[in-house]
This record gives C-alpha cells, sequence and structure tokens, in this order.
C-alpha cells in the first residue's frame, strides 16, 4: 500500500510538500482525479483525489478520513542514550517504530561519548518506518537534554517508568521488565536505557529518587540499541 | 570483557587461529605467561594461559573451563528467508545472537527474490555478536534450502513448529505467537519467517501438514528481518 505523509491538511484539503509532491507526481505519475492515501502523522489517515497535480505542490480534497489508523494499545515513550555509531541508532529507532511507539528522546549521559544526535535525520526514518508498517502515527523525537534534566521533566509523570541499569558491582534489587509489566495494567510506560558505559550511579540514583523502577532485560548482555529494541519488543509482546 | 574463538582446543591445549593470533599479539600485544578467555563457539568457555606467542599462532594452556557459559534457557532454531538487502538480515542475526538463539536456517521461498546468501559472512557476524554478548555458543548457520526443503526435515520434528505467514486474503485462522508460546511448557522451538512477498500458498498448506502452527507477530506489520526479531525477542521474553 502506497502512502504519502502530511502535516498540511486542513478544512479538507491535503497539500503534500516538495518531495512528497515530486515523488507522488514524477515518480508515481499520479494525476489530477488519481486517489492517493496520506497519513498525518498524528494518527489520521486521509483517502484523498488529487485536485492539482504540480510536481512542486499536490493538492487534493479529503474523501475519508481514519483516526487511530495502526494504532498500538499502549503510550510509550523511550529515552535512549545515542549510540557512538549513529547507523545502530537509527536502525533501532526504525525497527522500534514498526513494532509500535510513540516518543524518542534522545538523552545524554555522564558516561555518553556520544553527545549529539541529529533528530531530523531519525525523523525521516521514523516517517518512512511509520509508512512502511502502515501506521498514521508517526513517533516524535525530542531534542537531546541530560539524563539529569530528563529524570527531573518526568518525576511527577504517573506513567510506569522504568530504567534498565546494570548495577555491575552493585547490589540494588532489580525485576525483569517482563515481571514489571506484568503487574501494570495502565498503558502509559517510559523506559530509559544508558550509554555503552552505562547511567553514572548518581543518574541511577536520582531516577530511582524520583520513582524509576530499576529492570533487566534478561540474562544476556545487549548493546544499546538491541536494550532500546528488547524494550519495545517486550512492550509489543506484552500487549500483543 | 576480552574473549578470543577457537574451534582447536583439544588434550587442555587451546590453539588460536592466523586471524585470532594476530588480534591477540599484534593488537592486544598479550605475551606468553598472559592469560585470555577463549569460547570453542559450542557452549564452553575456556580460561587459558598463553604458551606461545607467535602472531600467526597462539597456543595456550587451558587452566579452567566453564560450560553452558552465557547459556539460554530454550533452543531457538530460526528459519528465515534472505532478504532483498543483506545488511538487514545481518543486522537481525546480530541483534537475535545477542538476545540468544541456537540455529539458523537461511530458506529460500517461492516468493524469494534473494535466493543466495553468504553464509560465510553471518558466520562471522555471530562470533562477534556471541563475544560481544558474553556466550561462549555460537548460533550454527545452515546452507540455504528451499522452504518446501526444510519443512520435509523437519516434519518428524516433536519441537514446537511455528510459521508466521499473514494469510492476507485467506481465512486460516492465526493465534499469536504468545498465546502459543504461553501454551508450550518445552523448550525446543522453530519459527519460520517468510521473503518480503510472505511464503506460497502451497508452502503455507505444507506448513500445516508438517505440523507447524500458524502464527501472528501481533498488529504491526514487519519487514522480514524486524519479524525475524521480533520472533527471537519473543521467545527471549517468554523465557525471562
Amino acid at each position: 500500500m502506497e502512502l504519502f505523509y502530511s502535516r498540511d491538511i486542513e478544512g479538507g484539503i491535503c497539500r503534500l510538500d516538495h518531495d512528497e509532491s515530486g515523488h507522488c507526481i514524477k515518480v508515481l505519475r499520479h494525476r489530477c482525479g488519481d486517489e492517493i492515501s496520506v497519513i498525518d502523522g498524528c494518527g489520521t489517515m486521509y483517502r484523498c483525489r488529487i485536485t492539482s497535480d504540480s510536481h512542486k505542490g499536490v493538492e487534493a480534497v479529503v474523501l475519508e478520513s481514519t483516526p487511530d489508523w495502526g494504532a498500538h494499545p499502549y503510550v510509550l515513550h523511550l529515552a535512549v542514550c545515542p549510540t557512538k555509531n549513529n547507523d545502530r541508532y537509527e536502525w533501532f529507532a526504525e525497527k522500534a517504530c514498526e513494532m509500535g511507539f510513540d516518543r524518542l528522546s534522545p538523552i545524554i549521559g555522564d558516561h555518553s561519548e556520544r553527545r549529539i544526535l541529529k533528530t531530523a535525520r531519525v525523523e525521516k526514518i521514523l516517517v518512512s518506518a511509520a509508512k512502511q508498517s502502515l501506521k498514521a502515527a508517526v513517533p516524535a523525537v525530542d531534542e537531546p537534554v541530560s539524563v539529569k534534566d530528563f529524570i527531573q521533566n518526568h518525576a511527577d509523570s504517573t506513567a510506569l517508568k522504568m530504567i534498565a541499569y546494570c548495577f555491575e558491582d552493585e547490589s540494588v534489587p532489580r525485576r525483569s521488565i517482563k515481571d514489571v509489566l506484568g503487574a501494570y495494567d495502565g498503558t502509559e510506560i517510559i523506559v530509559m536505557i544508558g550509554p555503552e558505559g552505562d547511567f553514572s550511579h548518581e543518574e541511577a540514583e536520582m531516577a530511582l529518587a524520583a520513582g524509576f523502577i530499576p529492570v533487566h532485560l534478561g540474562a544476556s548482555r545487549l548493546r544499546t540499541e538491541t536494550a532500546a529494541l528488547t524494550a519495545a519488543a517486550s512492550v509489543y509482546y506484552q500487549h500483543m
């Protein structure tokens, strides 16, 4: 199924941006009168008929709209430290989007080697992944914040808050993410995943004080991006 | 933790091949008397002391061996059609290995666009992934076989056999992989994942006749490699 993406759908009129218009008219050779399907990135899919087939700016009239198209039964917010290798972060984001999640916060920890992330690239990847997996909602991507700011900003959140922390050479008791998810009957979930060097002791203490539950993701030692995807897969599986 | 890989451990003597020896001596600058940790790919980790530090062929004496090092509590055999893009297949293999699986069969379906796979490359990736995730067992990689041959070869298997098949425009009732795994109290599991174009109707019928249970991997439409990883993550989570 071929999907277009537009943030400009108003009053029954849908406009495609330059890139999407070029793809629609030049590549797929659509013309006035053709029907196309458009997602708004917020959860609604629109069936539209093209009324202006300029390859610079397609206009179409909305025939039908389907809210919650391809929606999942939970709200998952992943806060993940950027990986040294950008590709690994980008494929985690793509795969997590295919399964279903709602918001990505790149967080910078005391032990983070990579302290910047181009969110625009990740947003592009998430739009493609949402189209590919037939979802009308595209996960939001926040600008990077420090781990400590993220914890502070979510101290009052009533969501199920978890932090995947190794606590190597430490004795903080951890439950498995399966155990914690199984005991939760709400739908709002936040999971924090640390960098290659893990969270600092200070960050972990701060998270626990803010109500984050320390969890492990099973017996295997997982890379940052695999841990993040395992968290997404765990929530997806739990709600299957 | 730094790990080496050797298939040549016998009579208390461990030999590293040319590549591993070069890495050990030239890169990590180990010398006679140094202790190294070596996995045999079959599940045992050996603590050894170097007795010959040639960068072409390191020899070491075994001090201690730990069987089932980093083992997981199930036996997972994944039969996955190669993806059009090789990288996608390779990262699925890497990530599934980090979580834990035991055997990979590349299978070629009626609708497969890619009909070949370089197993040597995948094997190299699995060795690195096993080292990275601290597992002494490296998943076995079979030579590619046709989907139909694979089904025939496993018709008599008493493992829990599942086939992830869309059955689009078909009415075969499917259970979720979660439902099927939850009802199974054994440990041997086989999952078949089809190509971009899905299995053919004939292949699916043949699988069902051979005792494969038709399953879905949740509501999301997943790419082949994401479906394969979701299956691995499901088994990993179920046994967490």
